[in-house]
């Protein structure tokens, strides 16, 4: 997709312009950078900004922030589930996870970093514009990911106990889905949304969401891996996976469908993220 | 301190009101409330709520969750803190520190969760009230506390390697004082204090966050405990420690001296934490 590699490069810019990390202590420094600065798919930012392009055109220099506080939190959250005591992964992305680099101290700490600086980023959209839209934002933002968001998910996902369809459920829409979320709702807000507007943006996430789960789920199964706990396909089998891969993929067509903006490419990428292998 | 008492309870009515953490799953709630409602001194929000009424006399509803904010963010640092990659302690306050009862992942989730949570209620603060004190306060909370500030503090802490004045100054300066001075300052922001009462309140918890820490390791230096990597009695011997903890005390007093505001409590604070013995 054309457009994804050039909002995804825009985001690069932003990131190389905003997470500069200067005078922090220098190990701490070099963790950070090194998960955070190393070619991720940048899915949540570029989202973020194709959502707030689709209702008002122009991304202002706060939503530039805002784009860098988005992929903060998820490396955060890519580096507390890499360390042995979660998901216990020593690779990321062809290269050792943070923890194997820089040991698990440290590696805490690079997390704890960059959830904070997100909200360092977010504070600082709101202090200098003192615009409502940035303070709902900044408030969704917190909400979808605390103990009754994305932490909660995460602490369900550790526990490895017996799954049921609604712990399932939990996971997905909580750990999974939380932060697509926030990247459409908080772009979505800042693009000035109306309430109506949101729901649909909701909506569409959600759909597209659970759909790129379970994508990566079957992506996962076909390559052979061993599922991890929570697992679409270990759950329910393959061919519920694919009905549902469908089911909830139309949903998300059908939701921007009903939208008057122009989202030709969040539904572009939603038909790119069903088809991808990969 | 009778006074001192008063507040605390006071502050626990808040945390009863404002961290209920409802409809979190329970593995994680209860670890959050394991750490959180565990009769702590509750030193900074005190300082927070006192610093306030020193300038303004009325505590709001949303101070109070300010305040709240204030202690979550202390307990995800002891949470985190504790872990084996970190100071390895498995008592806090003569229980079980958090990892022990209930596993290093849950551990780091409920100090990511009570991080996080502090950003929830500040961001609440700020959409609530859309007063531009709590927009500042937030920001500063935020800065102090990030990679920059606390965060930072804490990367050099574990590193482990040779001491040398300039890093146990960083250290102090950062992780200790550093959660001091976001209680008092934000106190002071809130409370409409001016840019020279800022200032002014900046200086005088520096001085006492610099001799509560002198203190704290001379506590630790006769009751003949091994010393941490960052103490100031192994690095400067304990006569100097002595005359720094003299020192630091008056200029605190000396700083809150010129505030025209009645500051008797800070004073007696002042004084009461130079002469502790525990």
């Amino acid at each position: 997709m054309e457009r994804f590699r050039k909002t995804k490069e825009e985001f690069e810019e932003y990131l190389n312009e905003f997470a500069a990390f200067e005078s922090v202590p220098l190990a701490l420094r070099e963790a950070i950078l090194y998960s955070l600065v190393d070619g991720g798919k940048r899915i949540r930012p570029v989202i973020f900004l194709e959502t707030l392009r689709a209702f008002c055109g122009d991304v202002c220099k706060n939503a530039k922030k805002f784009s860098v506080a988005i992929e903060s939190l998820h490396i955060y959250t890519l580096i507390h589930d890499d360390l042995p005591s979660m998901d216990n992964d020593d690779f990321r992305r062809g290269k050792p996870s943070n923890h194997k680099k820089f040991g698990e101290g440290l590696a805490i700490l690079a997390g704890d970093a960059l959830l904070n600086f997100a909200y360092e980023l977010i504070l600082e959209c709101i202090e200098e514009t003192k615009c409502e839209k940035f303070m709902r934002a900044g408030r969704v933002f917190s909400q979808l990911l605390g103990s009754n968001g994305l932490i909660g998910g995460q602490s369900l996902d550790i526990e490895n106990l017996s799954m049921t369809d609604e712990k399932l459920t939990y996971i997905f829409e909580n750990k999974t889905i939380a932060l697509l979320k926030v990247s459409a709702l908080c772009g979505a807000i800042l693009g000035g949304a109306d309430e109506k507007e949101q729901e649909l943006i909701s909506k569409f996430i959600y759909h597209f969401g659970f759909a790129f789960q379970i994508k990566d789920d079957m992506i996962e199964f076909f390559s052979k891996k061993p599922p991890s706990f929570c697992d679409y396909i270990a759950h329910y089998g393959i061919n519920k996976a694919k009905e549902d891969l469908e089911k909830h993929t139309k949903k998300a067509l059908n939701a921007l469908e009903k939208l008057k903006q122009d989202t030709s490419f969040l539904k572009e990428l939603t038909e790119f993220a069903q088809a991808r292998d990969h």
